[in-house]
């Protein structure tokens, strides 16, 4: 039995609340039961060195953790002066993540950066960075199109992610903090719209896992991602009131 | 006439949202006008290496921005590797506003840390912080109450702030950003409940300011303070839910 | 057809020569091709303060590379004062692998570090290292038991890492920088002599991939592995040369 | 009755040594009391990066204690890789305050730095910072009209600063250690030639303050600043040896 | 008598292994007893800011340790986030004694960088490096003549390090770990192949020592140089396998 | 002929003005023609964690320079975040050279740093550091006698430092900047009272030296020190004022 009562399968309750600050050009608070996010889309017209006059954009991400988003205060990596390994672990994969569904041709010599902070964590940040950002992403590429600056959005597809995990030996959807601390396997998986995989990134904490075991948490895995794309179609589909 | 067309002594619309996360003893959700500020308190059952062994507490806070608070982003000060100047002249400034209206003796061999995390930005960001903060200090030492490990909350007073300015030659209470951004004088004051002066900081950012300015500017202010403290005392009255 | 002539299926030479330099307690240079990793591991009879009093062990890696083991040279990270997001998520990978077969509290309060410098790359230096670490790890182990500081080795079983990668449309074995650098996708597997899996870390660099992909990947890596696994243990079959 | 026997509105002698140094534009040794701080103005034909193109110059200011300048000895900011909240607040206001009084369009496209080195501390080193480091900007001005760079000074007043404060309850002026670390409120005022205000930083150490005692600290402050002015005064008006 | 059973005058076993690894324009293990140092030398055609358009170019030095190459590890300089201070001595060091015999003008406007890391330390390493990088440098400006790139080597003479000692009284040459780490004086001594003097570096690590015990040092050097330089030039006569 | 008009073996004009600043243990300016450097020794009651309960003193040393000490102004350590090799470089060599004279086990379990901060440079500043630092250190050993801390001065001898070099052919005693920056060969030169050596740090800055060169050279540093020793003997026999 899950400690939230949740069915192998089930994943929390899903919130998207776009526009949620108004200076970003897309922003977006994800809430996955607990876990809070607010992942913002900033546009620059301009792109890093390295891919300078070479005729296409950029698409970055950072990710960040309030001190107190966590039930222990963790110290605030501004004030250590530098960003742990696991913050660049995260913030490398959610850019990869969502480059994978953007013509980066398209979109121009331009930059869009996607800061993701947690503001409370409850197990599975980084996946529902990468869900929320694809949202923020989403509303910075038509900002673009209905400025005439591009005409269609650069996104090939959606992109979403989501943690499976053996919880006392049974394969279970969308781990929360109580479960993730105390698993044996924790797999984060991230998958397109038209069901391609982008990443995979599965650890054994305890025990290895078997090649079975690997494939029952990917077909679980499929399932959750093709709930979370709905609702980040069902929150496009809702008209956004205009900015101030 | 001033952008937002209030009156030279009229606040902006000040909002105070209590148990806006659920982790930290105290987190507190601030809204003056468009200016958002999420302010938490942390207790731990220790001291710096300062005070060990000195029969008295400490309070301390920490200041961040999120990159997209602001019109345009700014670098993240965690993948700079350091605070900026003005961080850490800001975090300064609310750790000794705070400490004025605690009693750290009474408070006992443990620290409290107001983390406050400006998630939208609209002109001032650092008072909002310090009203706010004071709120979640509040809960905080309540809650030491409630669990017994206090006989009485170690709060001497209020304390609350409000920026004040001369803008196109005028003396106006509480500048947005429009304001501050074009202002000829801007003070920042920071008073407790029964009307003390904790913190004056004024400066000329054009002209020098007279001394009659200077008197008009702190009279201001003594006005907004109260009805800063009147909204602290409302947030407060209201009864909490129940964390989970 | 593969840049380098290989059959899909085909590993490229493997070389590991234990004692490569003297001092450590475990030494093994190890060649994939023309991969070259020196992995030494180190004892240090105390244990990080997380672990302090706990009655258990710990075995934590480290992993840099030469700033002329590239094809041009890269900054040296010492010189740049930061270790790169890459760096940290590498040296992170092989720390968690071979503490998956390490029976921490059998190890006692003591630490070993396990340090891969990559002397000269071509592709697949992460996998190398883990591979290479797991038998510097095994006579370092071997040595507390001829010191009579540990009755048995705390090793509970082998483990070794392999690259697997669709190059041009094809499922490959052991990815050189030739291939690597043109692949679709990008998958390191790091599994146990017993056959339990470890680490799974999949890329689309391209287009995303399917879950027949991902699985024909899966099958491959799995026979690398068993080759690998059978060169650490030819190696250890080896008598070692007294030290000096 | 103050340590120093000085009567409440009594300055510390004040001494200002022209070209202390050689190789500054302009160079300074302010003392007050044993306070004693060497300012040096330095010209550099270009601006910052944020200031090309755009037809004007800029002042700016930098802070540093000598280790030994204090009873005990403080950490080397150079040693410890950074420097500490307060030097950058200080620095940050010496650089405000020389800036109200420069007219930066006919400064031209050139930087001033000011740099200020405390070799002996007994308090009050950012008041006299900015009382020494105009006269080192003055000269350094008067040196760029004399080489015809400049038609006339860029300087459009004087600027000095003093501290004011609370000692045992009596507003006393210009704090020397002894007072200011025992003091209830400590207060920096900034104020120029002709009387205007650039900066207030008043401070409540222990107890907050009245408006009333704000009144009276703000007025000895005022009667200070003349007495300082008059002080640089004096010390321009003395011939300047030719530098070797 | 010396540990190693030496004679005073006698250097230890030198040898020198000419690409010992595949990318770099250079590549020497150096090998003196079992201090054993990796020199690669990278050419880049370009130079620093401080040379642009001054028709010349640079030779700079990078010198690390593997954390392990030593008895005890230590720990690794990118993980600490600096470079020591000894660190940069010594590659100030070797920078300063290649460029003595480097024609900057002839070489044009390109810059090699030689990097020297300690595989194994035994004493003696930055000597080592100084004469191992030699022939790293040499190896690469000949592949600028043999691609054409320059008409002639930009070497003017060869340059080589050694380190005498006085160690229980008695001054001998080329000190191991065990004699450096027990001797009065160590003095390390750069000299060219025409038996100029580059650099002498001595130290008395206890007694003062006299101008007698200093001349019979550098008496000791020069023949010792004599001895390195000739293994520099068996080296280069060897036939170099054409590169794969 | 030497830009200063000065013969081959004459120093520059010495002054040593002990007391220069209060809080010190010893402060001591020293100015050696234009080059002033302010050294100070600062006694603490404790060690350094290498060498505590091992009954000995430990005597150590920091350098800077102040950003306009020369002819343009150099960035401030403090603010670039780090010390440059270069400072590193004089402040082990200050160290090292003070060490070589002082009894660490009768100095008992205290540290005194001497910090040397150069107020004005013209050549010269490691050897003034040198030589300016061992008499503030012998005033502070005898302030421990003083207070009865110790029975006799830890100092075992004098220690001082002077540069010697090849200008234009010629070798020449005590370099200025001017011929600093433009001589073949420069020496620093650290000897004892009793004339032995601690430290000869010679560089060929153009064409290597020959060993004909470096005698001369040498015995041009022994009467330099000879007379630098002189003018310690002669501060030191000046009665001090007694400290306010």
């Amino acid at each position: 039995m899950r400690p939230s009562q949740r069915q192998p399968a089930q994943l929390r309750d899903i919130r998207i609340t776009r526009r949620f600050t108004r200076h970003a050009e897309g922003s977006v608070l994800i809430e996955a039961g607990d876990t809070q996010v607010l992942c913002t889309a900033s546009i620059e017209e301009n792109v890093p060195p390295f891919l300078r006059g070479k005729g296409q954009g950029w698409v970055t991400a950072e990710y960040g953790m309030l001190p107190r988003a966590t039930h222990t205060r963790g110290a605030r990596e501004a004030a250590k002066g530098k960003q742990s390994g696991r913050t660049q672990e995260i913030q490398r994969l959610i850019g990869r993540s969502l480059r994978a569904v953007v013509d980066l041709k398209a979109l121009g010599e331009r930059q869009i950066t996607l800061d993701c902070d947690v503001l409370q964590a409850d197990g599975g940040t980084r996946c529902a960075s990468i869900t929320g950002a694809w949202v923020a992403l989403a509303d910075a590429c038509a900002l673009l199109v209905a400025k005439g600056k591009l005409p269609a959005s650069p996104l090939k597809d959606h992109v979403a992610a989501v943690s499976v995990g053996l919880y006392q030996g049974l394969a279970v959807l969308d781990l929360d903090y109580a479960e993730d601390s105390n698993c044996d396997t924790d797999m984060n998986v991230v998958m397109t719209g038209s069901g391609g995989i982008v990443e995979i990134q599965g650890t054994a904490e305890g025990e290895p896992f078997s090649r079975a075991q690997a494939d029952s948490l990917l077909d679980l895995a499929s399932g959750g991602i093709a709930q979370l794309i709905a609702a980040q179609k069902a929150a496009l589909a809702q008209a956004l009131a205009s900015a101030a």
